[in-house]
């Protein structure tokens, strides 16, 4: 998508330097905009690890560029078995709940294991970083065709001039993937075609990635938005003012329970609650095929309490952060939760749109069953 | 309740000087204390509308003093009638969800009505005041003797050293009152009488009053609290990690419909779902017998948008704001929501614990039949 009308992706190979690895730093979004030099697998994992990149998608594809960081960086010969093993094992300990990430490494791992010289292995692990990058792209485009007509649907129904609203939570948007997002590409390509949408933007505390990142490209894109805080979701669906809930996942069980960011769960509960129909946008990267119960098997995350006691931002055009609580309190930082798929309307995948349940998710992956 | 071992009330008239009322200012807390003077009624709704103070309770009691405020700029005569009209009128128009305040003005109004100079409205205006206040003390009081046995019993089940996990929602402390607080009274009564007591502190954006005043007092009394983002609770109770929840009201209707700050009725539908007690503490201040339907007839207050916009909090030992999005971006701020009494397991009020239905209300309250 495009910042400033010019398109990015949020990773890429550095233009006539293959051995460095460029993202958007996305701490500094949505006031500076910073490009970051990964030059080694360490470089890649800090960046996951301390969320210079972020989502689910854009997690995977950057663990994938550390595995080719990782091949440059590798001995000609000797222990490579050991060697890639460690990288890959770096690399997975970075964030524990997004399943891209596993998968991805992976993928790469297998890539690297079938090549028999270091410019093979670094060619390999470099195609296999592209090609996941390249099929994030795809499939989040394929999510936003299969999804729009759900916002079509509705704004058929809507009087002239009316919006549809959509609420979102966190970023599930094309900086937390490679380009149009998960969540967001649906609305994208409404708002392309000249439907009339309007997105309520959840805040996301304690990191703030729906006031920071999701009212960022919406702005840049021209969609018409509203950032919330997110107490604010119950009551604006109480009152009609939402037509459809559209999140991203983290990763989903083969039998639809859908672990997303911390406070995804109470959106859904209301959603329930009001009849609002609740998606859950979710390429085959972020299913977890090898578990059935979210509540029990997702590994959740918590995070440094320090996210909480302070939040960052913006004063005099320098980040800076305040503290809003006494020093002394306790603070915990969950960093996910998991929404019981009896909750979820619908999750819209690359392959089309199917209930959250075994048997409709595994009609569409078949190859899982 | 104490702050650094001195007892303190929210409020009170100044010691040797009655023209001035005085209040803990706030938005200052917890970092600085700062006592400010209120010499006119136009300095008490000031200090309500811009919210120095706060709380349904507090905010009542400020209005009466504000009202004692007018009683004393008053002119010893002439059109008098209109004149307390107008002050009332300026201090009704502060705040319009806490039913609290209607109620103080009114009976400020009844009592000024009654006496026949100047001198007497003084007087009747003081002590209608301080009835109101002295009233919420012991309103406060009697609430945490009535939710104390719920407490009792969760404890008694406990194994030992396990606390009772009680989540909270904004401020409903003393702070939101004068003394003891009502969601807040029944925890410090447990607290004192011995029972291991844990609160789930949610920061309830925009303005983090639980970060802020909640953290601040249970700190100040020495209850363990653990301060958490408001997306937080339904991840929390999905893991048996909360065995009640209490919460205060700005207004409840004759049916239970409960208004309370933004995300209470969030934290309603996760309780629900997970079959964790929620209970409403509320004098019979906050309730609005006049009205039935919470979603349809309480209106509900939109703030400044800047509070969402930017988050206030301590730099360098000075309160500052950042900004946590896009400066362009629409953002909306709304105060409060209403948790239908469907999702209410019980009232606490002075009188004692009733269902959350008219039938049970009015068995408390016969006088409203």
């Amino acid at each position: 998508m495009n910042i400033k009308g010019q398109h990015y992706h949020t990773i890429w190979l550095k233009e006539n330097d293959p051995s460095v690895v460029q993202i958007i730093d996305q701490r500094h979004l949505p006031h500076h905009f910073v490009i970051e030099d990964l030059s080694s697998m360490q470089d890649c994992a800090r960046a996951i690890r301390a969320m210079h990149v972020r989502g689910a998608p854009l997690i995977g594809v950057t663990a994938a560029y550390g595995m080719y960081q990782a091949a440059r960086q590798a001995p000609e010969s000797g222990e490579l078995d050991a060697y890639f093993a460690e990288a890959a094992e770096t690399l997975r300990n970075t964030r524990p709940t997004a399943v891209d990430l596993f998968h991805a490494i992976k993928r790469s791992e297998e890539a690297i294991a079938q090549a028999d010289s270091k410019d093979a292995r670094i060619t390999a692990a470099l195609k296999a970083a592209e090609d996941i990058k390249q099929e994030s792209i795809d499939f989040c485009r394929q999510i936003g065709e299969y999804g729009l007509p759900l916002i079509e649907a509705i704004s058929k129904k809507k009087k002239k001039g009316e919006p549809v609203n959509i609420l979102t939570h966190c970023n599930a948007g094309w900086i937390a993937c490679i380009d149009y997002g998960t969540a967001t590409s649906p609305i994208y390509m409404a708002h392309d075609k000249g439907i009339d949408v309007h997105v309520w933007v959840d805040e996301t505390r304690p990191r703030n990635q729906g006031a920071r990142l999701t009212a960022f490209e919406l702005l840049e894109h021209g969609v018409p938005h509203t950032v919330i805080p997110d107490n604010t979701g119950g009551h604006l669906m109480q009152h009609g003012m939402v037509d459809l809930v559209i999140v991203g996942t983290d990763r989903t069980t083969r039998k639809g329970d859908v672990a997303n960011k911390i406070g995804t769960y109470l959106k859904a509960l209301a959603a329930h609650d009001n009849n609002v129909p609740f998606y859950v946008a979710i390429p085959s990267s972020s299913f977890d095929f090898e578990i059935a119960d979210g509540l029990k098997e997702i590994p959740i995350e918590q995070r440094n309490p320090e996210e909480v006691r302070y939040v960052n931002g913006w004063i005099n055009g320098k980040l800076s952060k305040v503290l809003i609580c006494p020093a002394e309190s306790e603070v915990a930082n969950y960093g996910f939760d998991v929404t019981p798929a009896k909750y979820v309307t619908g999750l819209i995948t690359e392959r089309g749109i199917c209930e959250a349940n075994e048997e409709s998710i595994l009609n569409l992956y078949p190859e899982k069953k």
